[in-house]
């Protein structure tokens, strides 16, 4: 009746599919970006006026044609950076091709994501229980700074750190598979400025805290702010070799009740140095509703807050020469002993500052006073002097010594209204945002940049509009030691109008500018709307620093421990085994059936349920999900999972593959039966 | 000392940001959209030289420069459709502009998504409430077919219907505002095709199931497969005025236990009917473990499925009728009332068939077999027909009618290898997607259409690659009474060698194709990672007819119940209110602080805290979170949320904004003091 091909339908229904036959085009290895022309592109008069009636279709502007074939990645072309985005409240981090800015991957990091069948194992899933705070399951994160790994201050493309300001944890990010691997819980604080930086060959990871509060999660009426709350700087050691934080070998340090905020390490001659900022030196309480100065009028009234420098080696000495006190099982270096230690300086900064971030060659450290106008420009050897011949200008509340001002300040460089952020590129320029301006500027710097570029040093050189209100901004590779130029990324809190209106909720607008072309040119070529998370942070890396796996390295590979599992089911062993009412289900995956389909237990077993994918070729994942048991999993080539559940829920519950994998995809399933308890022993 | 605006902090300072000011260059009304240039464009020889230099440094092609042109959509210039593609796995939809390929935002329906507050409002969170099924909380969805509502077959843009494949549940979006309003969960399976498509007036939305189970999550072993095992499809009743789903006025049918899958409504002069596609009328069982042949295999042996044929009209009649019978307390046609009433036919159709498609008119529908290289079309009229005059061919194992073929067969069109789902142009074309051979195929319609083209009736017109293994297509209104042509999105199940590796996982890539000329030429347009989830289906709405939300109607909006909530706390009315250990918190949330900023409570007290965000202004969220607590809230301008917690960790809690509202964004916090139980009283 249908004139089916025989040969086809038999090889498919026999399974064959089974194997990667039948996914077709699909290049391997050295062929796998798309070939270059061999003969460079020529527009033909007539497709030079095809060309202009396209874009007179669409209305688009001469400019906009540049934007255009500037961004525009074609079909198998790789984009050249990839720029690792917080994701805000969202608690992931996405990951995003530049030119092209599209949203390549999102990793998932304090909250749960069942496309990446990330915390939907059962009841003793890894990841849900790293995300357990005291006993309560706190499944979001509002990830602000994300910071990848560096040798030598250069992004070395192995490890990302993310840190959750609502609930002071940090998330380590394995660059190799993309995947969590570990969920540190900070014992000090409650919640943090979500700050994670590293030092230059990331000894450390450094995250610094925001909201004063009571460490070790402690209890304090705002009117004993002054004698019971502290900020605090926690130093994460992180072990290379093993891919985790080692938090037996970490330390905190004590801080004044200011508000700390963002943090950068020094680099080259000022390695060895972390620069935090505060906001808050008011010690302002707030109390509106009792008629008193709301925190945002209180916390803004002095001219300046205090930036804070850390010596991080000493302090690592210290605490490694047993000077630390625990707060809450922690080891904390206290005020009085960084002070006494030499660990711990301040000097003033402009009015609540948010960035503060270091040059490429370490001699400058820049601070962005979002209400003051200008940025500040510290030189970190005027620095070094001031602490080492004890050039203060006097002592904070809490007997830190403050640096004079006069003694290490290099430059100020009027910007505009609401300096945030500070960049770099290439050709010796600083890009800083502005928020209240809406706008990126560029300036020049000083010192040895000075032969860089033509310009007079620590001078503004242009700024370009953003759509709007700009917050952070990232340059390509821009805050390493050497910095590519080429692209910057406004991160714009509002869009407003840039894209339809996607109800009352509007996406963030990423904006790529293109930073290429020295002096006053610097145009925006494209409008990035994101609608997944709010971003606060980001870095860009060049993609070939990045060695990600293409499949797991073998077939059994436990991706939370990063090495084969003992196990892991093997084909031609699977099946069913009870123990009392223990069961254990050993599963494969492969195109297009799992082994076994059909598993039955008795309501109430205990069921540890072990599967492995079986397939070995790249973008081969299969999901597993049981209907009705929050349970499903993301089983990418050679991936192994064990999950574990109470079959408390009696009845026949389908078990399919959640990843459309094959052809026969839709009949890749099988049934979990759960006898009801008064059916047990009655077959 | 720093040479500071004084006037500019002042202000600041002073709160003044409160308002909207400072949100400089938001344009308003009428001058949204960007000026169109007067004068089109056009390029001088220097600009054509100075474009093609970009090109080719950037190796571009002539045709990707035509594409860079085709979809390049300038900063604040709309995008024409908005794609609304299910999220898969994930949970979620994606809405899409097109022809950009942006991601716009995501909408949260089966899984908490904390940058939306969805799911993070304490104990008695009305979204976390929807989704327990059975007592379990089941937080992740796997999210297939988006269905927009309809009047009169068209896309009228007020609803979005989106069903759960893994547990058989569906939400309701009110496009409005973006946000689901509604989970229901299926009373008589586990899990379902997780299909969502309407009845032209959207008086039903029918949701098809899929892996056949034991009706009201019974059990049964699989060798009680045929007695005991069933299909169904459920016909939800959609009360537009509340913009619910009236389960009290759904019903269901019962169904032989093959595995229905995708179905599609008529329309026009097939309106009334329902056709659904099925695959595994073997009723194969599996059973690998044992030797038996996989459901791969077990559910391909036979030619031909059955095309369930269901008159929705007499159904419904027959069901107010009372003839439904309760299963699960939900009300259920039976397959004898079924076949007695005349209420269900069979025909055959080509092994295993994914999609089935209605035509524009409502003439025909098609059918991809997708282990046959045809598409089937049926004459709608044809099948009218047959059932009037018994045309049957025989029954099936359950009793059920079935069709001649070659009586409702109009034709039958070779195009290739893994045929799956059918769209429509203007221009009297249909597109299938060709799984195996990863390729759009754009074919000629018959009838009334043949006069729209100048090919052949009912033959392959051309094939276009796509990257790699198509699943669905979706053309612009597509599925309506009137498409658009225009665009067509290739959703490409695995996109291997097309973006840079994210690890093992890969995002799938939509594909945009132009489909605007007849004919044979249909480029592809633009590649769009999607790593986010693995969207199966999607449909293409012009974007004008959405008519959402800027902000809230009015302030104190509670978006669970679309109307103003009498409890949304009152400016100048903020405060906390104690009745024993009931605590009432009353707050208001505007740029930049929460009034109170302190909430006292005692260790143990229950909460119900009240919030709203008194903002008129677009794009004016904040958000609100308790640090360690899992509390986070999105609050739109306008926007009310309520929600309780039990205050049983002691402790200082901040609370902040977590949406970057202003300048003085980080100073919107405030603390939550829960006092310890051994310390109440003692104050």
């Amino acid at each position: 009746m249908t004139r089916v091909k025989a040969g086809m339908v038999l090889a498919l229904a026999a399974g064959l599919m089974a194997t990667s036959a039948g996914f077709a085009q699909q290049p391997e290895g050295k062929s796998r970006r798309r070939r270059v022309e061999e003969k460079p592109l020529e527009l033909t008069p007539a497709q030079v006026t095809e060309l202009t009636k396209v874009a007179n279709e669409r209305k688009l502007k001469v400019e906009d044609l540049f934007a255009a074939a500037k961004t525009y990645t074609p079909s198998g072309v790789m984009d050249e950076y990839v720029l690792f985005s917080s994701g805000g409240q969202s608690g992931q981090v996405f990951a995003i091709g530049v030119p092209s800015m599209r949203l390549l991957r999102s990793i998932a990091v304090f909250t749960p994501e069942s496309w990446q069948g990330y915390g939907f194992a059962g009841d003793n899933d890894p990841v849900r229980a790293q995300m357990r705070i005291n006993g309560r399951d706190v499944t979001w994160g509002d990830t602000h700074h994300p910071a990848l790994s560096e040798t030598g201050g250069d992004y070395d493309g192995q490890f990302l750190f993310i840190g959750d300001k609502a609930n002071a944890r940090m998330g380590v990010v394995d660059l190799r598979d993309w995947e969590t691997k570990q969920i540190v819980k900070n014992p000090l604080t409650v919640s943090d400025h979500g700050a994670a930086f590293v030092t230059p060959n990331t000894e450390y990871v450094v995250e610094s805290g925001q909201y004063a509060t009571v460490l070790g999660y402690g209890y304090a009426t705002p009117d004993k702010y002054k004698e019971s709350y502290r900020g605090m700087v926690t130093f994460w050691k992180f072990d290379r070799a093993k891919g985790r934080v080692d938090t037996s070998a970490s330390f905190a340090m004590e801080l004044p009740p200011y508000w700390q905020d963002l943090a950068d390490a020094g680099k080259g001659p000022s390695d060895g140095l972390v620069f935090i900022n505060s906001f808050n030196v008011e010690m302002a309480t707030g109390g509106v509703e009792k008629g008193k100065p709301p925190f945002e009028a209180g916390a803004s009234q002095r001219d300046t807050d205090y930036l804070h420098i850390i010596d991080w080696k000493k302090a690592e000495a210290a605490f490694k020469a047993g000077k630390a006190e625990k707060i809450n099982g922690f080891p904390v270096l206290s005020l009085a002993t960084s002070v006494a230690e030499g660990l711990l300086f301040f000097t003033p900064e402009p009015k609540s500052p948010h960035g503060v971030d270091v040059t490429p060659n370490g001699q400058y450290a820049i601070v962005a006073g979002k209400l003051d106008p200008h940025v500040t420009v510290f030189s970190t050897a005027k620095i070094r002097d001031a602490i080492a011949n004890q050039k203060f200008s006097g002592k904070d509340e809490f007997g830190v010594n403050v640096l004079a001002f006069d003694a290490v300040k290099e430059a100020q460089v009027e910007l505009g209204l609401g300096p945030l952020h500070t960049q770099f590129d290439d050709k010796g320029y600083a890009y800083t945002s502005l928020f209240l301006d809406s706008a990126v500027a560029r300036w020049s710097l000083g010192g040895e940049y000075a032969s860089k570029h033509p310009e007079k040093p620590w001078t503004l050189v242009t700024k370009t509009p953003v759509h709007y209100n700009i917050g952070h901004l990232c340059a390509a590779e821009g805050d390493t030691v050497s910095p590519d130029g080429k692209y910057l990324i406004a991160m714009n809190k509002w869009s407003v109008d840039r894209f339809l209106t996607t109800g009352p909720l509007l996406p963030q607008n990423f904006q790529l500018v293109d930073i290429s072309s020295g002096g006053t040119t610097m145009p925006v070529l494209y409008d990035m709307p994101v609608g997944v998370g709010e971003p606060h942070y980001c870095q860009m890396i060049k993609a070939d620093k990045l060695k990600s796996w293409a499949v797991y390295p073998e077939v059994g590979w436990n991706p939370h421990t990063q090495s084969l599992d003992p196990n892991s089911p093997k084909q031609g062993k699977e099946g069913v085994i009870r123990d009392g009412s223990q069961v254990i289900v050993n599963m494969t995956a492969i195109r297009s059936h799992f082994t076994p389909e059909h598993v039955e237990v008795n309501e109430g077993d205990h069921v540890t349920w072990r599967i492995v994918a079986v397939e070995r070729t790249q973008d081969a994942t299969h999901g597993f999900c049981i209907g009705g048991y929050n349970i499903n999993l993301s089983l990418e080539p050679g991936e192994y999972q064990e999950f574990s559940f109470v079959a408390d829920r009696p009845g026949t519950y389908p078990i399919y593959c959640t990843e459309f994998c094959s052809a026969l995809h839709l009949e890749m399933m099988g049934y979990l039966h759960v006898k009801p308890a008064n059916a047990v022993g009655s077959k």
